[in-house]
């Protein structure tokens, strides 16, 4: 993929900066977006709106050719790495070897991202080389509007997703039910089995996941406790999936609430309003709406029930107490924010649209879908059905 | 865990710092290790000789309360982020909170990481902070040396580890060979394939691995080539699996070549040669030595029988082209290195021991394992045998 890069050219251009500069692993999306490559070590990638190069160690200039998006690959050893380390230690050859590169490319003055490395700016810095973290976060911005190829990544992630949480649901469907407690096979059917069922899935539809949450209970009154232990009937199961695809590298993420039994009265309205408020949301997203006034339907119907929101009260512990949505792409979480901050929702933005509510004595429901923005709207990109009780 | 954080309390004293910032997410290890708090979101940790304190969104407060080691767990919302983020923009806020926060615990100088973040650093310096990146990486060195129960942990994902190179060994050697390709099922038997069985099988271990390298023939002759496509027979696979546990956090990482069909006399010399130079860096290792003598120990093994290293020619293609080792913990790469530039081994210390030979024309063989350092010698914490047919 060939990204459009042409507002971080204004942005050099506007802040009077010869290029842009990231050190940094490809687990930094801003890296693997521009560099186009994967690495576990940080290595070095320069944008100029004349070409993009890539300083890399030895270990990985084979594969930087043949893999990056590089008009350009150097090595460490070319600038004489090793004896200078020796010399005055790794922090200031590094420092030696960056500034040379620079200069190779006629750049004396960079932006970077917000979160460049201190060390490695100081040691530019030291060296007349004026570096400029970009606040504005321009790569990220231009991440945010995805190109087709990218929202078919997306569109593939979230296929292995719902049959994911298919697994999911299809496991406790069938659990039997002893003594208050979900039963597998003849053991208690616990989170850690399901996230299991979920992760075993994902992997056969080539996507990875660590961090899955299946919560039961009290624990999925903490909106990002990840749950532990047998799962209950009559209380809610909270699941959320955000797979990572291994050969794109482009997230999906959906959540979905379950109810193993028979659900009181208060979860099933707050799965009602839930709905109510995913739809009304939803029904919101169009180009130029902002995500914040995508948050405030959320919350106007929260409140207006009675609930507790962050709007209202900042250090509300129960209630709806975060974020309506972010945007997805090569990171589980990115801009756009669905939030008081958030600014104008464009063409191309992936997004995710979770209302929740949350009480320890209660426990906590939530329901996510994950949408594009369109031209004159959204298309919905999750087609798994939306029902408490399996 | 309660890490002994005595050197860094020397260092704080010796620079005349009040305390150590992170300002990270738990995927930065030094995040992990000081907060003993696993988040995907940025948080911050101040470490301070008298004590340790956290300060996270509102969405992470409840579970840090109850996971983290900190003393005390502050939220953002404390320091009025929201109205400072809709007054200045988020930087600035986050800047105001930090200094804020900082003041708080009577704290005007910090040391962080090399890697501590560029805008926040920034955005404290302009507030009087002195903010200075350790260069001497006080916290990754304290974390080399392992406790008995980390080193427990990285045993426990290495039998995982055990376990999906048998599920890989089995699987080739249950192949039947066509055309010189390995079939399986009728399907010939890709590096995808055994991949997933791989990683399937750490996860029904507990384990997590997003990037295992299966690399056959001439994929295989650079060191990071993670292979795909179908596997030969005839040539060498090398395998190549660093889980992550689960439930821990800390790693395993072992690496073995398998050959189906009959091996070339090079490829079975270059076996032998990495074998026996596997052995020579074993014999090495005790506390004292230095990760540059462990190196040594393997160049002096290839370069007698004639092969190029990176020792002796730094911008080598082909031959020993990587440093001998690695630390393992939390981090699949960490401190200590055997490098050149590797320092004195000691007790606790993890280590990767993992000799190589690589030309694209030949292939490439890699045998490596894990091992600790003792206090007169070392533990090897891998029984897989070693052995290239299958």
């Amino acid at each position: 993929m060939d990204p459009d890069l042409s507002s971080l050219d204004a942005l050099l251009d506007e802040e009077d900066a010869d290029g842009y500069l990231v050190d940094d692993t490809s687990h930094n999306s801003t890296q693997k977006y521009l560099s186009g490559f994967e690495a576990h070590d940080p290595f070095v990638t320069l944008y100029t709106p004349e070409e993009t190069v890539l300083l890399v160690s030895a270990l990985e200039y084979g594969r930087a050719k043949k893999q990056s998006r590089a008009d350009e690959v150097r090595r460490v050893a070319e600038y004489d790495y090793r004896d200078l380390a020796a010399e005055y230690g790794p922090a200031e050859a590094k420092a030696r070897v960056h500034a040379s590169f620079l200069d190779d490319y006629g750049t004396s003055s960079v932006l970077t991202p917000e979160r460049f490395p201190l060390g490695p700016a100081d040691g530019l810095r030291d060296r007349d080389v004026s570096v400029t973290p970009d606040h504005s976060d321009r790569v990220t911005e231009i991440r945010a509007a995805k190109t087709d190829e990218e929202i078919a990544h997306v569109r593939a992630a979230q296929e292995a997703n719902e049959a994911s949480m298919r697994a999911a649901e299809d496991l406790i469907a069938a659990a039997d039910v002893e003594d208050g407690i979900l039963v597998h096979d003849g053991e208690p059917l616990t989170s850690e089995r399901v996230k299991e069922e979920i992760e075993v899935t994902l992997l056969r539809h080539g996507c990875g996941l660590d961090d899955t949450i299946v919560a039961c209970g009290a624990d999925a009154a903490d909106p990002h406790d990840q749950g532990s232990g047998p799962l209950r009937a009559d209380e809610a199961i909270i699941i959320d999936i955000f797979p990572r695809s291994k050969s794109t590298g482009y997230h999906a993420d959906m959540t979905r609430t379950f109810l193993k039994g028979e659900p009181s009265a208060e979860i099933r309205e707050w799965f009602d309003l839930t709905h109510e408020a995913l739809a009304a949301a939803l029904d919101a997203v169009e180009p130029g709406v902002t995500g914040e006034e995508v948050h405030d339907a959320v919350c106007d119907i929260y409140e207006g029930a009675g609930h507790d929101t962050l709007r209202a009260n900042p250090t509300a512990e129960t209630g709806f107490i975060h974020s309506t949505g972010h945007g997805v792409g090569l990171d589980v979480h990115e801009l756009p924010r669905l939030a008081p901050t958030g600014g104008e929702l464009k063409p191309g933005h992936v997004i995710t649209v979770e209302p929740g509510l949350y009480d320890p004595s209660v426990g906590g429901v939530r329901i996510e879908d994950i949408a594009v923005v369109t031209e004159d709207g959204y298309e919905n990109l999750t087609s798994y059905p939306v029902e408490l009780t399996v």
